[in-house]
């Protein structure tokens, strides 16, 4: 991550509103990015999720927020998009074995392309990400490698890319963090915290369901930081 | 391109409804892959391409083929998106120059990544897309660097790149072709010409303008090929 200020230069943030993307928001903001925030409506089962990004959005200080809509439901192939159930409960040994269930075909794939677009449009070089190898280390598309040749792409695949001048940089700032730093990184940053929302199955309030793999995780990192958890939880 | 047969595998094959990637899923078809076309609405001004992709697909024996709806327009940035003027009746020394207006921001990088979603749920690792680097050359994600730096990073941001077997391939057929070259190996696959749009601002009955860029490119393909042109243009 680079550490000297772009002074107000602009960048593209992938916002979901979970505590990745929301810290990495916070991240982009504090090192002085004017910060051009990207959601998707993907029919994701936790559509809720979009409502959170629009209020992290708006609280952070986002230049603008665009939720563009995106038909993953046509590839198919994940428990985010379709019928599969999410899985509950699943101790964290189960959890860090294998790719799950809830990983989505080619997303952050999918996803970073939809912000190099946008980054082209509005003249940043700057994509971030929220991307965790920690806790997220089934999924593929988290890897520093994965990052690293999206970033090569980038280079080649814009009009900027046809000048050799390689601007585009893929900043994934969490990269190496655990939850607890991640949760205390944003607590310096001045994050709320329940603003936010994790939770691969929450009710139509918004409230999370408290078990399935991202509510552990969200619940052990509060719990492991000492901050108390203001995540509104089904009862 | 590989030669030898892939004796019925599966194979993702973007498919536009013009020339290029008419005669590239010929080529698949022609070496024994089961094709799985797929397009996408994204907005563009040259919508009636739609229904020729579906005719082509139709009349080449797609496995099947997908519309997926993709919010370009969400981003900006292209006449072929927008309000913006497409350019008519350009020489081609003016056309041979710098990035057209016409392009797309990260377009084959959107593409290619939903293309690549869509292969890992329908158990493809064969992409195929009908680049050209000739007529072509002005747009960044048509070159040669381009699609292999997408084939490494769909080999580590995916299920099997976990494996590191480098499964998945992008095939690029056409990319050193000329227009001459790319509709004469058509005709030799059996293609129908008459069956494809490659206008970028066609008339609502699918007319071609028959001055555009992509117009003049086909249009001069097919003289210097000695093919009669199917072509129906405006009156």
């Amino acid at each position: 991550m680079s550490t000297n200020s772009p002074g107000g230069k602009n960048a593209v943030v992938l916002l979901s509103g979970g505590i990745d993307s929301t810290t990495t928001l916070a991240v982009a903001k504090s090192l002085g990015y004017s910060c051009h925030a990207l959601s998707f409506d993907y029919g994701q089962r936790h559509r809720v999720e979009l409502d959170c990004a629009k209020r992290v959005a708006k609280a952070l200080g986002a230049t603008d927020h665009r939720i563009l809509p995106l038909d993953l439901r046509g590839i198919g192939g994940s428990a985010l998009t379709s019928a599969i159930d999410v899985p509950k409960d699943r101790p964290n040994t189960e959890r860090s074995h294998g790719i799950p269930i809830t990983y989505v075909p080619a997303r952050n794939t999918i996803f970073l392309s939809m912000a190099l677009g946008l980054a082209e449009v509005v003249g940043a070089f700057d994509l971030f990400i929220g991307v965790n190898a920690v806790d997220y280390s089934g999924y593929p598309d988290c890897r520093p490698e994965f990052c690293r040749a999206f970033e090569t792409l980038a280079n080649l695949a814009t009009k900027a890319g046809v000048e050799g001048t390689n601007p585009f940089k893929i900043h994934t700032p969490l990269i190496e963090l655990s939850k607890v730093e991640i949760l205390k990184l944003g607590i310096s940053l001045g994050v709320e915290y329940g603003l936010t929302l994790s939770c691969y199955d929450p009710n139509s309030k918004g409230e999370a369901c408290g078990r399935c793999d991202s509510c552990l995780i969200r619940k052990e990192g509060f719990l492991a930081a000492g901050i108390p958890d203001p995540t509104s939880y089904q009862s």
